[in-house]
């Protein structure tokens, strides 16, 4: 049997182990089934900014939130919290399933080839993730064709990544880039723009996200010739315009950004 | 003042109006702001079928279901109702903004060119869109890169559709298809499984995810070289995995399906 020391006795009924998005981080987005799992959780698990958007908890919840970014440790204390007989929650921000914990849940379990944990009653539940919840905001700029890459280079090469990013570029798809920048590899960003800017007008529409659905929420509209590097980073999510992409300005100064469902008959479709 | 002759007087208060997704069609993932909307609404407008997932609604609101597909005059309607002081609901499937209601919306105001449409509360809120219920279902085959891509060639040629598939297969990117097939177009599901299986192993994971979150919900898991296209209609999201998708299996015969975080270190990305 599985066991990380629980701090209470191990409890008599089935464990298991639920992974949850919190969506963008507005109450108002959360599905009601991440909220259920909240609620019914004895253990949560997660990095701390996302723990503390999933809360406030009982007492009787234990807590375990943590600074480090090590999603496969995380994963695999949970496993071994579930296979012990407990209810766990592991916290994601977004969708778990899209660049967030879900992928390591399922690392965590091949990797471990445990038939205990194996046996665990696992739920990914869905959740908003945060290029449609900066779309939402602003229109409908994901209303067609769309790909969402990473640009972080953590896990993969930077040549893989530059090669989807000139290959979407040329397939005239509208891009979501989660990860964009940081401050380990703020030079990468600009090589991104750079590929896309061979293929994309310099007024195509650029979207960037910032904390949608909390209160420092931002949601800027700047084109692909304008773009301001210093206000992205790795919470920024980054959407850029295909070349269908439309402005159109609203009442009261509003823009709002649709990609159109059509696509014109034309034998090429790149700019 | 626009008017669509309400049946009732018009209200006194401010219109507006709300573009809302249903999600995959489970209570449990539908988003509180979009259920606070739909009970808020004196006119909900939209497709029968999710009108039918959307309700039951109350004697003092007026529901507008329709058959027919003609997304921009639903559009049409619910501005005017909006500028005539109506609370309104456009119900969507899904994420409104993925291959949906959301863009219908904005192209309608643009197109009006009306100051009374340009001043309506617009409000679009984001939902869980089938691809991610369906990946949630199975695992996390959408947890690194992907696209999602319209099969549909109503309003793009298939030109372009092809060139899309092409592209995002060179890149290696997960795929998820919306649309894939229909009775008027059988053929091209097949074209587009060509174009992938140049690029894609035999082996591959293919997943088929219909009615996610419904009675009759199924998720098919499969490969590129043995789907069979008779279980794929136009309410399938049929998602392929990349060059690195791993199929995993569990206790009881059950399988997860994910994408890993990582990428190996290699000059070519595609197999």
């Amino acid at each position: 049997m599985q066991s990380d020391e629980p701090r209470s006795a191990s409890p008599t009924h089935q464990g298991w182990l639920r992974v949850i998005g919190l969506g963008p981080g507005d109450p108002a987005l959360l599905a009601p089934a991440a909220r259920a799992a909240l609620s019914e959780a004895e253990d949560i698990i997660g990095y701390r900014t996302y723990i503390q958007l999933a809360g406030p908890f009982r007492d009787d919840q234990r807590v375990q939130d943590s600074d480090n970014r090590v999603e496969l440790e995380r994963a695999r204390h949970a496993f071994q919290l579930a296979a012990a007989g407990h209810r766990v929650v592991i916290v994601s921000s977004g969708d778990p399933g899209v660049f967030a914990m879900a992928t390591a849940v399922i690392e965590a379990l091949e990797q471990a080839k445990d038939p205990a944990w194996s046996a665990v009653d696992l739920q990914i539940i869905p959740g908003i993730s945060a290029a449609q919840a900066a779309a939402a905001r602003i229109g409908a700029p994901l209303g067609h064709d769309f790909c969402t890459l990473s640009l972080s280079d953590n896990l993969k090469p930077w040549t893989v990544i530059a090669r989807r990013l000139q290959l979407a570029a040329e397939a005239d798809l509208v891009i979501a880039l989660y990860n964009p920048s940081s401050h380990a590899r703020p030079h990468q960003f600009n090589e991104a723009l750079a590929v896309l800017s061979a293929h994309r007008k310099p007024e195509t529409p650029v979207i960037l996200g910032q904390s949608i659905g909390r209160a420092e929420e931002q949601v800027i509209l700047t084109t692909l010739a304008e773009i301001d590097p210093k206000q992205v980073d790795m919470r920024t999510v980054v959407i850029i315009g295909s070349s269908q992409t439309r402005i159109i300005e609203a009442a009261e100064g509003r823009h709002w950004v649709y990609t159109p469902r059509w696509y014109p008959e034309t034998g090429k479709n790149e700019d």
